[in-house]
């Protein structure tokens, strides 16, 4: 245990988030600051490799990191804690009390489809500030790039049908639920749960109704009444105790009502979806309700909206929690945030399974007839053919007009982004082949030469 | 999108974490309001199936969760954000604006162990105060079990020796990162890397040095020579270029500085792990350097520690990042906040797959000879034999003393728990037999009346 005083602890606040950061960060600097190591680094962000499960990434979580920058400062409280450890000398403190990020930043807008090794964004500063800026970078382009990529598998899956989220209970933790509905909205997912997203970003709020409205009303048919008569065009919940019962009471409450009778849809939440849905959709036929929708949610992932679609079942809508708030078959990504160029000289690793190749890169992408056709990462003063991705969003720690885009206009991006891949990338399988992607010869001459230089030096 | 304007959004912070709720809630409560219903309810937070890689599980996040419910309130932004919604009257939302937590909370306290259907918590308040409280709840006390739970594996296999969390970066944001390393320490991890954890809990900090320090000098050498000037006793990463050529330099730097030399212990991030431990450890030893520790980081998990240290890898100490910190062969739980009493009458569901029993609940455990042995589930008012795992943590509304548990005490107590795991549950595979889990009799009858009551009425 560390020894400071409850009350000295207590007031740095869980939003003090320069100190969300590895304590090898702080003791690393202090040593660049000893040493006068001030010169210009590059840091590159990227994911080594894509998990078995996903054929292309979807970046997302730019506009926060860059937030993070702009406002990056170590609050008084920040520096006392820091004081009272052994480590760290007044004299850095203080040097680390006028600390701000005022270095460049290249990245990929968010939305655009990405693929492995290629950088996702380059920092450019002093190697203090770009050292600094590791860890929040990473948690943070890490959760909305891994949940953007989950979430147009889904929406890919259900084929223009709406896609609500309704993750928030299971998401890991508050800053997960936040900025799950904003990755989930890039990537195409029509409407949120999270009522806090809502109010935040904009994006669009949706609910129905839990079961224990159902099991706080003496019956079925009494809740929905009720439910009804307040929300006359809601959708009905209908398995708390028999779903096609439930689904009977739904149409003798139309009988009921008459023309008032408006609600939307009803919601199926357990026991074999396909099936019901097909036996509530003839109920409600039969009953002349076919405006009624017909709406599922309960452990829905990507394959079971595909599955459900290839056979036919006649729903409209998914409610999908868990599976895509946790990106549960790939609940990480394999990012890295690494030195490529230190004081005018490229920087590598050698490390098995880890290695780096050096300088300052680009990734460029050709396309033809609309769709992608392969990327090339090359240096970043090459002139390859195709569209470079990385572009620039942050000039001396303020962020340009390309770092400040509308949230709708990343979603536009991601939906043109889905819409130019190739058909064998887009399936939820696998892909055989993979994307090709190829590292530019400049680029690999730069590597062997600075591997000579690390390994004879 | 909805329709307000930006100006008008901008007031909501993402701290307003009252909205960080789903829509539902909201529209229930008013439903709620609107028809007096304001009865006493008791709703039952518990896991419906443990993971197959899971035998039990570590209680935790209660101390949030009840900070949650003692500041819940609705700021005027919030409620300015509701105003501009087509549901809200403004009648309710006056209502809303004096809505407080006022209820009755008996919960596990943090640390203990649980298995399924297991209540970890019930709240006892009223219908709309319990019901609101259900996703932040729900979401907080997932977070840190699932996360204590998987940390107290990691914990296990490393039979003692120091296990430090590296997962910061590539947890799902910036509350999961907090919390995670809280939830760790619970569980018996050592420490973490996360500094804000130790400013804001008192976790125990720790850190090393990154490639980029390495790569950012000249030559490795230089790097660790620069390091050890600055803290004598730290930590030298010597994977960077090649492994045993890092060693050699450790042992050359070593041979410099004489009697001066105090580093504490090397770390291996990369490549066969086990082999180059061993091969470090001769090189160390063989310098008599047998003082100098070997640390191992770079993918472990509980399965990969327990294989190294079942093979004899000489290592003394586990970095462990992205898998324990995002839970990942586990990453979510199948967690449920479910209404099982409303003005006095026993509640129950039949959806299939996710039928519950009635009313208030109490975990009775059988243990002998300090192991536990069987769990019954019963009834909160029956006198069964073993000691009551839930206790009374908050009264209306605010904390007593069970309810405000130093965070050493939990971490002690959860030490204690898994000491008292039977072996064939505290084993990394699947437990067969599972630990034993039974409903009482009085619990069954009370279930079979309240089907009766639901499927009749």
């Amino acid at each position: 245990m560390s020894l400071e005083a409850p009350s000295e602890r207590a007031r740095v606040t869980p939003g003090d988030i320069a100190l969300l950061t590895d304590l090898y960060q702080l003791t690393m600097l202090q040593a660049y600051w000893r040493e006068d190591m001030n010169g210009e680094a590059v840091f590159s962000l990227f994911v080594r490799r894509l998990p078995h499960q996903r054929n292309f990434l979807v970046a997302a979580g730019l506009d926060e990191a860059l937030r993070c920058l702009e406002t990056l400062h170590f609050s008084e409280a920040a520096l006392a804690f820091l004081g009272q450890r052994p480590e760290f000398s007044a004299d850095f403190l203080a040097w680390l009390r006028d600390l701000r990020f005022t270095g460049q930043v290249r990245a990929m807008p968010e939305g655009t489809v990405l693929f492995a090794s290629e950088p996702i964004l380059e920092v450019e500063a002093s190697l203090p500030e770009a050292q600094l800026a590791e860890t929040i970078l990473m948690n943070q382009i890490h959760l909305q790039t891994m949940l953007a990529s989950k979430a147009a598998r889904v929406v890919l899956a259900a084929q223009g049908r709406t896609v609500v989220d309704f993750g928030l209970r299971r998401m890991h933790g508050i800053d997960a639920g936040l900025k799950a509905a904003r990755a989930f909205h890039i990537a195409g997912v029509n409407a949120t749960s999270n009522v806090l997203a809502g109010a935040v970003y904009g994006v669009p709020i949706a609910g129905t109704m839990a079961h224990s409205y159902v099991q706080a009303h003496p019956t079925e048919a009494d809740a929905f009444r009720a439910f009804v008569e307040l929300y006359p065009d809601t959708v009905l919940l209908v398995d708390t105790y028999d779903t096609l019962d439930g689904v009977r009471s739904v149409v003798d409450l139309a009988r009921e009502l008459g023309p008032a009778f408006r609600v939307r849809a009803i919601r199926l939440d357990s026991g074999d979806i396909g099936k019901l849905a097909r036996e509530s959709r003839q109920l409600l036929d039969d009953a002349g309700l076919d405006a009624v929708r017909i709406f599922a949610s309960g452990g829905l992932n990507e394959h079971t909206i595909e599955r459900l679609l290839a056979e036919g079942a006649p729903i409209d809508g998914f409610g999908v929690g868990t599976s895509m708030g946790t990106s549960s078959d790939a609940p990480s990504l394999d990012i890295a945030y690494k030195l490529t160029e230190y004081a005018g000289t490229g920087r590598l690793k050698l490390s098995p399974g880890k290695s780096l190749l050096p300088g300052r890169k680009q990734v460029y992408r050709m396309e033809r007839n609309g769709r992608m056709v392969a990327d090339v990462i090359g240096r970043d003063d090459e002139d390859l053919p195709g569209r470079p991705l990385l572009v620039d969003v942050m000039k001396v720690g303020r962020r340009i007009a390309a770092g400040r885009v509308p949230l709708d206009q990343s979603r536009a991006h991601a939906a043109a982004q889905l819409r130019a891949l190739p058909p064998g990338i887009r399936t939820l399988e696998p892909a055989d082949p993979a994307y090709p992607v190829d590292f530019s010869t400049a680029l690999k001459e730069a590597g062997e030469r600075a591997a000579q230089r690390a390994t004879t030096s």
